[in-house]
């Protein structure tokens, strides 16, 4: 945990009783003295500094105040359903990195069962989403979406300027794929891929096809490697 | 399984029997008809195809013919050894990313217990990289090195020209370092960091340091992102 995060519902006068994991974590890991303060931040709201105020076998108390107002990521990601177990995995990277927006869509080859996971159920994907949070540091709540009818989906959605589709055989390689504009949404599709007819869809959208390797990655692979260039591209965005 | 490797050893007169879970995944997931032809590679050799001589409950028959010779990685990572859970992650993306020697190494902010896992033991690690190799379809076993001694091993090995380390710091990110030969170094410290005195003696023999994101992450999560960037621009020097 590099920042410890809370509900605004938790603050109680700029102050934050903790009683839980992240208690214990403040106790057994960091083991601050009285006065010390801890990187904390509200969840979807600033980051903060936390003084801390009483140290008690299994209560820790802090006092607030605000540092700073994050911003919010540009990159969107519409993602393929995972199998349970990679998705699992993916979320606490997917936040840590950084993502506005993210779809968890059906696609022809997503098996039907996917959908069936506990890992979908909003407590189970915040819990595994804010461990990635505080990792990174980032306060900024991923925003999910759950879509079983793609086309619908798209046809509805009012996407950003850039709009890359992960696909193996595209002759542009996403680290070539110029920026237009900083906020840009990457769709990466099913193990096997897209079928024709959904990259049909995409393209009548106007989404690029950009590719990533010579290789046959392992979806969760694909997917990190291809967020860590999109993050990149977009934090240098802002410089150049 | 994208291909279906074997030693070297195990053929016979151009003929390849296989009577464990590889051929269970040929009679379960493939499912080939007789004369079919399978992608197959010998690992470090060429890539072959194996045409179904014979399928029985437990055996299937390949008549192995080359087909081609892959070129080896032109990435080599220098990895300060993760916890053995963490590595046991990562050795299949590395070798399905494509790496061509692996130094696991020791560093200051390494725990010693760390060496201690089974992980390293090379019949275990072997498994590890070929399960990653049969998801990339590539032959090239990484080259990996256990390394308990990070000066000595860095004064007496030659390093490509291009040499870099990984640091949250650096003003120059790794998307943008120039690539000026096909083969590269990529080096990633331990979770905390390298030392002060590690940096340096990267620093003098050469290592440029660069950045990925304003963000902490996991070191797993890192270590792929980077990976990734890096082969991507790998892939593209040859291209320019």
């Amino acid at each position: 945990m590099n920042r410890i995060l809370y509900r605004k519902s938790e603050l109680a006068h700029d102050q934050l009783l903790l009683t839980d994991r992240r208690a214990t974590h403040i106790l057994q890991v960091l083991k601050p003295a009285l006065g010390d303060e801890l990187r904390t931040g509200e969840i979807d709201g600033p980051l903060s500094s936390g003084k801390v105020m009483r140290l008690d076998a299994q209560k820790v108390l802090l006092a607030i105040s605000e540092v700073s107002q994050p911003e919010r990521p540009t990159l969107d990601l519409l993602l393929a359903l995972p199998r349970p177990k990679v998705l699992k995995r993916l979320l606490p990277q997917i936040s840590a990195m950084g993502v506005d927006h993210l779809y968890l869509t059906n696609a022809e080859r997503v098996e039907k069962y996917y959908f069936d996971t506990h890992v979908l159920e909003p407590d189970f994907y915040h819990g595994a989403l804010l461990e990635g949070l505080q990792q990174s540091g980032d306060t900024c709540m991923p925003q999910v979406e759950v879509i079983r009818h793609l086309p619908s989906f798209l046809s509805k959605t009012d996407f950003p300027e850039n709009r890359w589709l992960l696909h193996p055989y595209a002759s542009q390689n996403l680290l070539d794929a110029e920026l237009r504009s900083e906020r840009c949404l990457l769709a990466i599709g099913p193990e096997g891929g897209w079928r024709s007819s959904e990259l049909e869809l995409f393209e009548g959208l106007g989404f690029q096809q950009v590719s990533l390797f010579d290789r046959v990655l392992r979806s969760d692979t694909a997917c990190i490697s291809a967020l860590g260039i999109a993050v990149a591209k977009g934090e240098l965005y802002g410089r150049d």
